[in-house]
């Protein structure tokens, strides 16, 4: 578990004794049967990791099918050798599982070009809460027989079932950061900034064509553009798949040097494009206004609790990744944080989990993203397909 | 309703006696109640014609909100003031809604580049079987808290609930017919030809660039190339909107010219795209066995019951519209051409019903396309949300 998912992660442990590796869907089933009838809970954690196989890959239509177990970066590593890639993409490829990332409904850079995984996973296995096993893994592209009940699994957290195969669409990739993001970056890191100098806010744009020249008139007149009417003061082009990743890397790497300099409350919001620059803002004079944030001191030596709050996220698609450095965790604070961000989100009728689910944190905090009707919806399903309450308990839904 | 969206539905009519039109969501809510407390069954049609405002239209992330009444025509009519277009298009929309849209969960020609609805819509607002109205009108790209509930409700064909209200992603579209569908559209429609001679096959391929010059290079190039490998025997580019349109008319009228030559059984079918044409071929030398038909007669004057075997649809994802013109429909010739095509369809494991849903003449055949455990979890989920079924009855579930 990583401490930077949320802010009381630091405090969180398993306390599950058994964990199994089952290696098919039929043995996770048995598991699951035997569960169900003892009616053990949290006990048992299932890592299916062994399950880890690629079965097809249909080069025509681009549909793959796989176990739940394989490592996002390996599928498409996989892919690459058929010209095709993974629709999702994230920090975290070298070591999620796919069966994870669509349990969690996972998004990632490539959304603003391929969209969610609603429209990308084309059928999923899955284990019931009674043992049964929905082999939904159709590799078609269009199918309109009935409720689509795969998209129930996607983003339910293995509250109603645990994804344990998975058929998606591949294909043959924009990304905002602010200057205390890269600020933190470059310095956490030791790196070079590849700009002469430092700027307010930083865009990462990745394209893809099929005709390099065109390509390359494309964004060097858009660049040319923009620079003449003043949207953007400098730029920097990647001249190959090296530099590429040097690039990409400081991108992917701003979690990470944050943690040089405190503790961080990592949020990851879903809000109006407009409002991704002003709720940072409204943040810091929140924050100023308690006493315990100055933003004219540097993180790097500010005797105030709050070191720094920045920005940075998915500017395509409004998904905002809020972060507030911090000296050292404090329960009082969290409530604080939670209660300033949940409300204003809720105002703007925004989501409190842009990506990353709800999981056993958020539960409480579920009515600021969705209405009442909405939680006794879920509420139902949810019911209705795990009587007994044995898939993932206490996640999700806020306990009764 | 259409004959030709289903062999049997020449024999279909309504039985209410009351339609309303009601001109708000809290209305449709009013009316659902007091037919819910009734219990009646078959009575009320609701109409939503009347709620056809659009509410809002975003710019930066192309989110709107409109009304289910909304005419898909006019949607994009009204989007292309703000440069963008609808992530649906087909035949029907000068009359189609756009909650009927998603209620049947439509694919049509720009399936290929903007994906299925399940990506595309953003949030539904839905009258519950108990009055209860889910507000979900979300016109965020991401949100993970909990489960994804709107998507029940694309596709279900208003058995779950009546969709009202829509917020859906638009955006700023490669087909496929075959000789004798090109024929029959000609010859029924009195078309000339726009290339020189008939081919075997013709594909429609329409393109979307932001660099005139650019994008003519490339088609240009695929063209010679495919001409050079014995791909293609011939093309044409359409050189404007009108030469464009006048082409896209061919493949939209393809159904209404068959209809000059006898009534057709109309097939919406998903299958790998390697098994188009097989399908097509093996249905003729099937009706050729029963002696029903014969391919080397002229479908103006064959003697033969079966005047024709048609298949055109979307190449790039699939989806076959399949046709055969009889010159009368027959009970025991629908009875013998499903159950060849169902079984056909079963052992592709493809769909029965790839744009179009199941509506009220193929619950039957659900398990054709469905497992065991998927219907059984469809109907867990219908029981638990409309436990009193009063939400479009004897539709998409087999009745028990």
């Amino acid at each position: 578990m990583e401490k930077f998912n949320s802010p009381t992660l630091a405090t969180m442990r398993g306390k599950a004794e058994v964990v199994l590796f089952p290696t098919s869907t039929e043995q996770t089933s048995a598991i699951v049967k035997y569960s169900g009838s003892m009616a053990v809970y949290d006990e048992i954690v299932i890592n299916l990791s062994k399950m880890n196989k690629i079965h097809s890959i249909d080069q025509d239509s681009g549909a793959m099918v796989c176990d739940a177990g394989c490592i996002l970066q390996d599928l498409d590593l996989h892919l690459s050798d058929y010209d095709l890639t993974m629709p999702l993409d994230l920090g975290a490829k070298g070591s999620c599982h796919i069966g994870g990332n669509i349990s969690t409904n996972a998004g990632g850079i490539r959304y603003i070009k391929y969209g969610s995984l609603h429209g990308s996973v084309l059928g999923l296995k899955v284990v019931l809460p009674n043992g049964q096993i929905l082999d939904n893994l159709s590799t078609l592209r269009k199918d309109s027989t009935g409720y689509d009940v795969k998209q129930l699994f996607i983003g339910a957290e293995g509250t109603l079932g645990i994804v344990t195969g998975v058929s998606i669409l591949t294909h043959k990739k924009a990304k905002y950061c602010d200057l205390l993001s890269m600020d933190i970056t470059l310095n956490g890191l030791e790196k070079t900034n590849p700009l002469a100098k430092m700027h307010n806010y930083y865009v990462f744009i990745e394209t893809q064509g099929s005709h390099k020249e065109h390509d390359l008139e494309k964004i060097m007149g858009m660049f040319e553009e923009l620079q003449e009417d003043g949207t953007i003061e400098d730029g920097i082009m990647a001249e190959d798949i090296t530099q590429m990743a040097k690039i990409w890397e400081l991108r992917e790497s701003i979690i990470t040097a944050h943690s040089k300099y405190g503790e961080t409350y990592a949020m990851d919001l879903s809000l109006p494009t407009s409002k991704v620059e002003t709720i940072v803002n409204d943040l810091k004079d929140f924050l100023e206004g308690l006493g315990v944030y100055d933003r004219t001191l540097s993180y790097k030596s500010s005797p105030k609790y709050v070191k720094e709050v920045t920005g940075f996220g998915h500017i395509g698609d409004g998904n905002l990744h809020l972060n507030v450095i911090v000296e050292k965790y404090q329960d009082s604070f969290t409530t604080t944080l939670e209660k300033f961000i949940f409300e204003y989100i809720q105002n703007l009728k925004g989501s409190i989990s842009a990506e990353h689910g709800i999981g056993l944190l958020k539960p409480d905090f579920l009515h600021y993203s969705k209405s009442k009707e909405a939680i006794e919806l879920m509420t139902i399903i949810k019911n209705s397909i795990d009587p007994k309450g044995i898939m993932n308990p206490y996640k999700v839904l806020p306990s009764s």
